[in-house]
């Protein structure tokens, strides 16, 4: 496990490299996944929009290329953890929950990822405390405040919002 | 919407033709997509084992190849209605809760699942009324004792139980 402050100047490098993936066209979302030695094995932004796809989240995506280069449905015996710059939204958490991950670090509360874009993260009451007697633990609020700001970003650069349009809309 | 006897009868079909899924090597899960007219836009089972990724849920697969074929990451417009063979995993209902589906109908409960196959569905309270507040009707428990004898064939005949390992185990 990382200790605290490599922790924060990891998820601050991401927050800084997210920049770029927006500016290539991705969504506001990036994942990175290591394994104990701190070697990425796979790293992916948010991509729904270029392949009209509303599961490519970056935490979905990630996990889907490290599965493929280590050709196993199961990460366990890899030991890895997931780095992503936003809390994980409930469709993600699930993901997860079936990967094999060990461990996971986030930066922007969902709260305040709903609040700045107008995405809807979905009900996910508990959600650390049911990863963790998973076995896999759970560190979140790293970097927030450059996670924030590229968020912001995004929206005021005018980024598109690609949740679906509900009836009440 | 359907009528509940049309939802029952199409349930039973999903889980008699989700038999040939398994004999070809699925999960025991299949997930079919229709629009109002009741016409398929969308057919996937469970290939987690196929594909080596663990987010290759029947749910997942169909809404994905739903988006591919109408070019779009929100299905919204459509007004389309999912049946799967049993109640999503905490993973599946995000995957619907951003896919632009407006309804789900689902077989055996995730309960069920969990004692007869061993997998682990996650933590969900309360999913259904989530879901209803953004506008995404849920019915459930259709055709049930025909999806339990699928559950319990596919684990009789020896076929792949494909969660994570757990620390504990």
């Amino acid at each position: 496990m990382l200790n605290n402050t490599d922790a924060i100047e990891l998820m601050q490098a991401l927050q800084a490299e997210l920049k770029t993936y927006i500016a290539q066209g991705h969504g506001p979302f990036l994942a990175a996944i290591y394994d104990q030695q701190g070697t990425l094995i796979a790293k992916a932004a948010n991509s729904v929009v270029q392949e009209q796809c509303s599961h490519c989240h970056a935490e979905m995506n990630a996990i889907r290329l490290a599965q493929q280069k280590l050709k196993t449905y199961d990460l366990s015996s890899y030991k890895l953890s997931l780095f992503v710059t936003s809390e994980p939204c409930l469709m993600c958490v699930g993901g997860i929950m079936w990967s094999g991950l060990q461990a996971v670090y986030y930066g922007v509360s969902s709260d305040m990822v709903e609040a700045i874009t107008g995405f809807d993260e979905g009900f996910k009451p508990q959600w650390e405390q049911a990863l963790q007697k998973r076995g896999i633990a759970v560190h979140g609020h790293l970097a927030t405040p450059e996670g924030e700001e590229v968020l912001k970003w995004y929206v005021a650069q005018g980024h598109p919002f690609y949740g679906p349009r509900r009836k009440k809309d």
